[in-house]
């Protein structure tokens, strides 16, 4: 595929570590980045994530693609800006929730140089010093409402994920964030709401941290999660991420009730039940 | 410290990888497995993970240390069968409850004989062929109600957990339930609603699991973990689970009101609030 001189918007966890992809997979032949962050800015150049850093205006008036990976809230503010600015640039965006943004730029003039893209790939660090060689590697991404964006910009755009090493998937904003709020968005609440029982209880005792397990590691690990990201990801897709959660305490609820009752049967029930899940996650 | 003969009562996932440390660490001098699952006493040994393996009686005759390593419920009933058959033995056992056993066993005869114990490490699978080597290495294990144990018993099991490579607490039962209610237990029950959550929330639609990522699945590994295991533990330690099952719950309708009332502000707060767990898992 063409090499072609890549802007990336926030260069953080999602755009650092898509910078580095970029570079070592010879999709870039210039990389831009544009950070608000001066101290994310000034870290972005020493690990040379980017070649530099420019103004908004120059990052698009140097540039064939731009890539936007700033929080969704700043998402829905920005985007529409940009679109504004452009020519014929391929415009990219990496956030997890879709339906918001993709309805508000559904009637803007240049809607069909964008492109909406999910990879599924994170991890709970944030900032430029959290970018990874390898991410998003033999991880799924969507694209979402294909239709709506110009063949060249999306085919572009494909080729890059698969040159990258990702498993393409198309399905519509609101399939998306339906999807996402299951895979990923109640994940992050559980893994929060985990860290804030143990940590509320257990103020008065130090002691409890020594004994901290693999197991307890595992489900609490995401609750380091970064709350720029995550607050405007639950309230984008507040409709589904409320209905996720309200069947999760469903769940937990049918849990506490065969435990207060010391239905020891239903309680085994309910765990060959969660057992399932072997088919799905080896 | 002096080789011993030592049973096993339980070769499976726990059982197993400590036979392989035992083994490894050149603590045992001769390794008998006692396995009422015909299938797991032959996997047992053909993975050689004991030398042999014998009734339960015959074990109690040729050992010096007995370790039981049985799910909760199957403890409380074998263990005083166990105390009543012994000589001048070494009892152990791994279990992951405590109050309910030591209480039973408080006016036994040859209560001094035996050392409780929670070695803090396990994994989400099951059985003999679930057994790793380096298990329980850097992990901690509490012992409890050191002193109701006879002093070479109890030096003597210190001396092996030492040997493994594992950090010693001393706690009373109580303590330990409720501490390992908050580190393990309400991880277990979380990652098993998740799970049960997704499952039920997903029968119509496969696709989505292409899209789990790495986070979805780290909140979820633990559903996997064994129902003969983990329901009897959440009966024999059900006040405390409760209690911190109770608190999870209202953690997880904070993040409810905060999405249902659009207070980004508070959201925000809460997940700051979470991330306070970096100061304990790194």
């Amino acid at each position: 595929m063409e090499r072609k001189r890549i802007a990336i918007i926030g260069v953080g966890l999602i755009g650092g570590s898509l910078a580095i992809q970029l570079h070592e997979k010879k999709i870039s032949s210039r990389l831009i980045g544009v950070e608000s962050n001066k101290k994310h800015a000034q870290k972005a150049l020493e690990l040379e994530l980017v070649d530099e850093i420019m103004s908004l205006d120059d990052a698009i008036n140097n540039s064939d693609v731009i890539v936007l990976a700033i929080p969704v809230d700043k998402m829905v503010a920005l985007l529409p800006e940009v679109l504004n600015k452009i020519d014929q640039q391929i415009i990219i965006d990496l956030g997890s929730a879709k339906a918001q943004l993709i309805t508000a730029l559904k009637d803007h003039p240049k809607r069909k140089r964008y492109v909406a893209t999910h990879p599924m790939w994170g991890t709970e660090y944030s900032g430029p010093q959290a970018a990874v060689k390898g991410a998003f590697e033999n991880k799924a991404v969507i694209i979402c409402n294909a239709d709506e964006s110009d063949a060249d910009a999306l085919e572009w755009t494909k080729a890059m994920y698969r040159k990258i090493g990702m498993h393409l998937l198309e399905m519509d904003a609101a399939d998306h964030d339906l999807h996402a709020a299951y895979v990923s968005h109640i994940s992050h609440i559980t893994s929060f709401a985990l860290a804030n029982t143990v940590l509320e209880k257990e103020k008065e005792d130090q002691a409890i941290f020594e004994l901290a397990s693999a197991g307890f590691e595992s489900t609490v690990r995401l609750a380091k999660s970064n709350p720029a990201m995550w607050a405007p990801i639950f309230l984008q897709n507040r409709e589904n991420v409320l209905d996720v959660l309200n069947e999760h305490i469903a769940q937990l609820l049918r849990f506490k009730e065969s435990i207060e009752k010391k239905d020891e049967k239903n309680l085994q029930k309910l765990i060959e039940e969660a057992n399932k899940i072997k088919k799905i996650i080896k």
